[in-house]
């Protein structure tokens, strides 16, 4: 059999899809799970959405345009006027999911053995675009005792060299729920200048903020326009996970050449994910509010009962849909997979995304979990019970 | 600002695409174009699939597998088998279009610098591909006066080296038409046997095969199971090129592994695509048998027109729906922007595929296009008419 390639050892599997036939297994044992480990809200796409896909009235389901329709980045321009972010059809470009943003984004960008910088505990998937790439992740650590801030400016220089490419963060993040300060956002656009960096700005989560404090994305900082590339999906925003529609949006416009010709190898977005996008951004005032006011609930429920666990310490998250909490036990990976193999309560047991996963550096997170709130409130307040019980029995509770 | 990827700069930008402004305006100067460049079928998508659409039932649009679902899988093996491709659900890893399988099969199997030998002409994407792989296409050419037939086995063993790590074919052939015999891949079969190499085989356009000649698919090849990646679409097949529903094919259980990383990263394909393709393979036969003879006609019409036309040669394609046909001119990228810019008979003009887009090597396919018949047969001759009268005037022409 001939050899796989290097980078194919190199990726990293998802953990979590790896042991997801455990889950399927406990099921078939009669086992509820409660489903903490993904992003999967249980929230309804719009109505409007889905409608748009009933009422189709194309005979041929044709190729689209490489960079998406315009009608579609025109309404997008419209709706990033909301958040200040101002753009024209022609700074977006339409991706098959976030996901295939972060490829171009890094495919373009980066040469192999380039350098990118990015705050961890991080999205894993990161890992594997910068892989595919060639590229290197130089992973600078934030702690859940600093409620995951971002780390000093000195930690960056420290790890500036002549191969750092860029900057990646999530903002708000995934997993911690951290939001950028305004001063934080700052110190990133400075350090973008003086070293002439990318600044590639994760921000999908955009709609789920839950302080007073403002939302300053990428694109709001001067003076970088040329070296931001801000990536977006519209999977969390309209729980339309499966539709794979996300956007890459830059106003270097040989970036964008660049990306378009990745764009135009893969031949089109597909088409009836940007339908459902598009009229998704004509769903009602109620429906945003209605989500987030979920959310909000979710979130203070989640954060109360894990807090009240002994052992258990979770920061308060700003945004997002997820939190990474520390539980008293050896090891992360250990416990999901006891969790799934050997543990019920009340017929119930719990999966959920170990944080060691998050992390590049060896050991770290092993005794942090993500914790995914995308359940509503009664079910979230059972799957805590069942997770409390779990953290009671498990035989490497690190408290007595 | 910073700089780009050096493979950013590599990548071929799509002639076709980067010309298709000049189309646009063409039409705003109330010139109809007869698009003979692209493989946008006018074939309807089957009904059954857009009623799957429009009965949709979901009220979350949520991610899918990683793989694709179980069920599509499970109805593509009895899709197979009817070509006596014998699989199982796990041999097939349903994509983001034929595109995405290309890409994941070089991403998995190549490392930069390793080589791979194409037949040409072909599929300009490839090349794409290769390049985001870091890895390198050796072409071999297939000339039009062999009917684009394989070269000799000692072609490409002079291109054999350690580097070498696959051979890729397109059967039946995009642009060629060209559909490779029993002989032909027998000594594929052997040459991939005796240097240890992936075969990967782009079979998309099985559905269109014009001959009694058998259709030998890579995976009918005996002995080299481990070796072979398919290649596949249900773009063409159903006229629903949208959808990017494609398909990657190995019983190499260590290929299907590295390459599940790849689709684990990118989370999923589409799912209204999945759910359009499953629906499609209920299409009533008569469906298949339609779109079959429709081609047909298509076909013997273009072939017959086109070899009327003083100085044109085209040779008969045994499959696919493109034909590269030799045309008496000097420069074929000269003459597909002249036809746009500068020429229109009885308000119409021609967009044509240069073919020098379909070869490595600088200079080879000056003198010929690719043409796609996807258009109904009443178009296709006016297109032809209209052809012959550029011929005739475009200033370049070869003779007199």
């Amino acid at each position: 059999m001939p050899q796989l390639s290097e980078r194919a050892v190199l990726m990293p599997e998802s953990p979590i899809r790896r042991l997801a036939p455990l889950a399927e297994e406990a099921k078939m044992r009669g086992v509820k799970v409660f489903h903490l480990n993904i992003g999967q809200p249980d929230i309804k796409t719009p109505q409007v959405a889905l409608d748009a896909l009933r009422h189709i009235d194309r005979e041929i389901l044709e190729y689209s345009p490489s960079d998406g329709f315009y009608s579609l980045r025109e309404k997008l321009v419209g709706y990033y006027d909301q958040y200040q972010i101002k753009l024209s059809p022609d700074d977006i470009i339409i991706t098959s999911g976030g996901s295939e943003a972060v490829l171009f984004a890094f495919m373009s960008c980066l040469n192999p053995g380039d350098e990118i910088i990015v705050p961890e505990p991080a999205y894993a998937n990161y890992m594997a675009f910068a892989i595919s790439a060639g590229a290197v992740i130089r992973p600078i650590t934030s702690t859940i005792d600093d409620g995951f801030a971002l780390p000093s400016i000195e930690q960056f220089e420290a790890l500036i060299n002549e191969r750092t490419r860029g900057i990646l963060i999530c903002n708000p993040n995934n997993p911690t729920g951290y939001l950028y300060t305004r001063k934080e956002m700052n110190r990133i656009r400075d350090l973008v200048k003086r070293y002439n960096l990318f600044l590639f700005s994760d921000e999908v989560y955009r709609e789920f903020i839950y302080t007073g404090s403002p939302y300053i994305s990428a694109c709001h900082l001067e003076g970088i326009e040329d070296n931001v590339v801000l990536i977006d999906s519209v999977s969390k925003r309209y729980s339309e996970c499966g539709i794979r529609i996300g956007a890459l949006i830059t106003k270097n416009k040989a970036l964008r050449k660049a990306v378009m010709k990745f764009c135009q190898a893969r031949l089109s977005p597909p088409l009836l994910g940007q339908i459902v996008a598009e009229a998704s951004l004509d769903a009602p005032r109620s429906y945003a509010i209605h989500t987030y006011e979920e959310y909000i609930d979710r979130r203070n429920c989640l954060i109360d009962e894990l807090n009240k666990l002994e052992g258990v310490y979770s920061p308060i998250p700003m945004g997002a849909f997820y939190t990474v909490a520390r539980l008293p036990i050896d090891d992360s990976d250990r416990f999901y997979e006891w969790c799934l193999r050997e543990f019920e309560y009340e017929g119930t047991t719990i999966m959920l995304a170990p944080a060691s996963g998050f992390y590049s550096e060896k050991g770290l997170g092993r005794n942090e979990v993500r914790i995914a709130y995308v359940l509503e409130k009664a079910e979230l307040k059972q799957a805590i019970r069942t997770l409390g019980k779990a953290l009671e029995q498990y035989p490497g509770r690190t408290i007595k």
